[in-house]
């Protein structure tokens, strides 16, 4: 049978899978070898490597080294296409899923679903601080941040003015989980090692990081005991931790801060780095009004032991979108919920009772955050341990996760060459960066005089 | 004798270098163990390794291996200091540099100045082509393009309308310079080979690359030979060539091409390239305004044999914004401009006589452009070459004069892989450049309807 060019039909098993990150991935890798029809729904053209984006956002690797495209991935997987597109609305009735690219609704129909939306950045109904200060989730978030953390060394090279160069020179990160200890420690590494001697008029090792928690210790997830050893590391590093800490404004020159004893402190800070809160996808909110799926504070699906919605067992939420007991938001618990909707597809269509379902079991294969060169600290199972023992874990974990062998060996590379050196080789930041904010400067900070250089500098 | 912290004085001789590129970071290092203050002022955080910026816009290279930070490597030359901002003004009377950052002009005093500007994309007076059809001149450039050629395939992959479908796969590359060559090949290679199979609806390799060019031949400046060596290679790699073609009209949808016949005709193209005209930076104007300096269409400025402007022994102008008989626009000519300035200013104040200077000479050590994988052409004196053995010379020759030693080495391996099979490692783009043209495509071309995803796809 031939089709006319740039069509296809099929009467195959239609499985729609939504989002490219850990979940989608994986799910659509499983279902290789099964007889069904694959769409992938993404709103990126690339598959992110989350955990590393501090890395693109301090100038160690390169985007590409983490967000590989993901139809080059799946390019010989010939029962997947990878569709460019935002989902805007899940019909559950009619079992389709709107998404738009470029004014264009398009409409997909499935037999099955399976939705690995993710998580946003979340300011607790504060959206308004985004503009201050970006959160840590895309590929534009990392480029965005690491132009904003070398241009403020930049202006303050440049100024004349002492408060305005101790400003540009504070850098805040609000929330210490995970990616938060790794930003605040990689900022501290740039301005002590990268960038030393780099600059004549101001000290890159008199940079202030700041590390802003609400809760009463750094990692909370992961225990006292690593907490206090990754706490620490970073004071020992020069970074500045405030626990028990709320963030209660956030502006262009700084943010405020409410502490448990009930007192107010201002910082004045020129960059703000926000990994304090996530949001799951709006798309769980459209699954709740269609179906009598519940969600939580956070907009994740409270699904079912399978990890489907209730009346819907077709349709399964994975990753960080969907709320299960015990399953934390990474990379395993979306890799492990991907599996699992695959593996049950292919099972329920070789014949397999949709009935009888074995419960979703997470596999805690543990968890680690790099707080520094040489150092991290990592939890497997009971086990707990720090420093170089648990870096090296870390580096050879984070490598074997990594997509593509070539992939891999660059970026051992880069990682050698920030390693064993403080050089970084992706510290590159566009014009468009450089300058990023200069309409909105001009606009509230205009000074019209001209300084002479040889006083101002 | 102490300073406050910020300020710095000297009563050495001061030079001031305009641009990171090749003429000013050259000038730049040659002063190294000179008794002078150098300050190197530059719009960008980056020197540009600018012959391989086509290998950052069509996904070989990363923006960190061919731009790294000038101050990185500046940063062990005590006398040298490197200031952000975009030079507006020199005022040759009282010798002074305007330079602006963030609403701020800044006015730095020079002794001897060498200005660097380099030259940006002439649109021959048609400046509104630029926004469809951006030049090749900065990483901002390289990226965007980057973000348009991948994001072209990715909307004509969704596409159901044949007309829009072949329009999004054309791509049209102005000017067949040696960035016109390189760009035309690379997008060709990128389709036929990296893209291969990765899409469902649409077949890559079908993609058409047009190359326009307004001389009878390629590569007009290395002769009908070289030249017909590269149109050959293109050709048989699918380029379309059209030679005495000059273009009238840029739009969204595509641009209109006149013909040396008289005849004129309308190429459907969704994205353009420029890489057909140069011009100067508009300091060069800003110095005739001043002095008896002239200069030409271009803007370049007609320098003197010691490459000063008259009047003005201690004002140099190097690199791409000079006019000199017989030296091309190339990297060579701006090295060997700006060390030949920094000698100068050496020898002089050692004592040398400045009446008496020996006028500057180029030495052409050939110039080459890499057509395809395995493939370029090369000329070094009279002596030319294609094919496999020009390709070698040419890969050695970019790697030895890349900066920095790791550099090199993670560039010969993104090089290995990208000769060596068909995968690319940068081939990412942002959500912001997936979706770069959005509201414009909204604007103007919203399409209400609903389509079909089976139907449509």
């Amino acid at each position: 049978m031939s089709h006319p060019p740039g069509i296809t039909t099929s009467d195959k098993h239609r499985v729609v899978i939504i989002g490219s990150g850990f979940g989608g991935l994986t799910a659509a890798r499983k279902l290789k070898r099964a007889n069904v029809d694959v769409k992938l729904i993404a709103k990126t053209t690339h598959h992110l490597f989350q955990p590393l984006l501090y890395q693109v956002a301090t100038g160690i690797l390169s985007e590409g080294e983490i967000a590989p495209p993901t139809r080059i991935i799946l390019r010989k997987q010939r029962n997947a296409q990878v569709v460019l597109g935002e989902v805007t609305h899940i019909d559950l009735a009619n079992r389709t899923v709107d998404s738009v690219l470029l004014g264009h609704t398009y409409r997909t129909p499935y037999d099955s679903l399976i939705i690995a939306a993710g998580a946003g950045q979340s300011y607790f109904g504060n959206d308004q601080f985004a503009e201050w200060a970006p959160g840590m989730k895309s590929i534009d978030d990392a480029l965005e941040l690491r132009g904003r953390i070398l241009g403020a060394f930049e202006q303050a090279e440049r100024s004349s003015d002492p408060v305005r160069r101790e400003k540009l020179l504070t850098f805040v990160v609000v929330g210490a989980g995970a990616t938060g200890v790794e930003m605040a420690g990689q900022i501290a590494e740039l301005a002590d090692h990268t960038l030393k001697g780099a600059f004549r008029h101001i000290d890159s090792t008199q940079a202030r990081v700041i590390l802003i928690e609400g809760a009463d210790a750094v990692l909370p997830p992961m225990g006292p005991k690593l907490g206090g050893k990754a706490q620490r590391r970073l004071e020992k590093m020069g970074v500045e931790i405030q626990l028990n800490a709320m963030v209660t404004d956030v502006d262009r020159n700084g943010l405020v801060v409410k502490y448990k004893d009930g007192t107010t402190k201002r910082i004045e800070s020129a960059t703000k780095v926000w990994s304090a809160g996530v949001a799951a996808s709006p798309l769980g909110a459209d699954l709740a009004r269609q179906s009598d799926t519940e969600i939580d504070r956070a907009g994740r699906v409270k699904v079912l032991p399978d990890l489907t919605i209730p009346g819907h067992s077709n349709v399964w939420v994975v990753g960080d979108m969907a709320f299960v007991e015990g399953v934390p938001g990474q990379a395993q618990g979306a890799i492990q919920g991907g599996r699992y909707a695959a593996n049950l597809i292919k099972a329920e269509l070789r014949g397999a009772d949709p009935s009888v379902r074995a419960p979703f079991k997470y596999w805690n294969k543990g968890s680690m955050a790099a707080v520094s060169k040489h150092s991290a600290v990592a939890q497997v199972g009971k086990l707990e341990f720090g420093g170089y023992l648990a870096w090296l874990a870390w580096l050879f974990l984070h490598l074997i996760y990594l997509v593509g062998f070539q992939t891999k060996i660059i970026t051992l590379l880069s990682w050698a060459r920030s390693f064993l050196s403080p050089g970084r080789g992706q510290l590159t930041i566009t014009e468009q960066q450089a300058y990023a904010r200069t309409r909105i400067e001009q606009l509230e900070e205009v000074v019209a005089s001209t300084e002479d250089d040889e006083k101002a500098s």
